[in-house]
């Protein structure tokens, strides 16, 4: 069977989504990030990375949110999660994720995480102040050249949505007005409706 | 005929040696940076991200490098640079490149391109001093943890390996000491051998 590494609030949420998405075998573990769970010996032998998700498999573990989501997609072939027969269209969900988890999540993060590149106090704090603009301008793009409607690709529910729902989870905090983009709102809304969304928030939070 | 639009030193080169490798039909359009070409309207019709690559296909635009690495594996599967059928292998692949994409690419970024997070000089400064440390960080685990050797994914050549070999060029600039990593100097000679690459670097330093 499965197991997700996860922790609430994280990026970690949209896995376990395409988990449910899939109607996969899995069970979950809870990272608590509040006591550094993630820095401990018994969590790096996990992941060396010290982050979530990590998806413990029956051939080994997989780490990184892009490729956790392709594989769920692949191995439940039968769910089309993502067009895999199509390399191009493909491609464009991987493009999709691949932004998310290399430009929209990096830039959340210097709110929260900037001690990841740099040590000077000041610097982090700095950091923080240009969250809502460079997290803002990675919204306007979605919204005006990626987001096609109702799902991200389109028609077809893909991989690409459990992501984006919840990384536009964090928009409140980063002082983003999602009301400003109202595709994503509305993706955001149409996903929170989803039975499979309701039950791994549920279970994350519980 | 595909088009991969390129800048050199830039993390195009990997897609550059993927379809070197691959044997596809392309051309290239070099993006000058210095003339800031990526921001002008022309490119931007391309990729409104303002980055490379960009890869041009009859169907539509590719961006981001994990996802155009996949798509030349997928659309030349007799080549096999990637484990194609094999969806638990594949997201290993996948998750390496995913980690170069996200976290390594992303540290070195903090070198040349911190005003993408911050305005304070003062802080954009305090982001190159810790430069070093981050994407030293990365390389040992990168040693340590992720390059089976002699290819990143072991006796497979994939396309990790061209995506790593052009990353590791920056080492010396970001003043990581290679001599520290043995593997991965092994790699990146190794790689360098290659006529494949030969022949990439030199189209684009040409």
């Amino acid at each position: 069977m499965l197991k997700l590494f996860f922790a609430p609030h994280t990026c970690a949420l949209a896995s376990h989504i395409a988990l449910e998405d899939a109607g996969a075998s899995y069970e979950l573990a809870r990272i608590d990030f509040r006591a550094e769970e993630q820095k401990k010996p018994e969590y790096l032998a996990i992941n060396p990375k010290a982050r979530v998700p990590a998806l413990v498999t029956e051939r080994g573990i997989l780490t990184e949110t892009p490729a956790i989501l392709a594989f769920i997609a692949q191995s439940h072939p039968r769910v089309r999660l993502a067009p895999l027969d199509d390399p191009f269209a493909f491609a464009r969900v991987q493009a999709f994720n691949s932004y998310l988890c290399s430009t929209v999540h990096v830039a959340h993060a210097h709110r929260m995480r900037g001690y990841r590149w740099v040590d000077d106090p000041a610097a982090i704090e700095a950091m923080k102040k240009k969250v809502p603009q460079t997290v803002g301008e990675c919204y306007a793009l979605i919204e005006r050249a990626m987001l096609e409607g109702p799902w991200v690709m389109g028609d077809a529910y893909t991989i690409c949505d459990p992501y984006l729902f919840t990384l536009a989870q964090w928009m409140e905090g980063d002082r983003v007005d999602i009301a400003r983009f109202p595709k994503v709102q509305e993706h955001r809304k149409r996903m929170a409706e989803r039975p499979a969304v309701k039950k791994a928030i549920a279970a994350e939070i519980a």
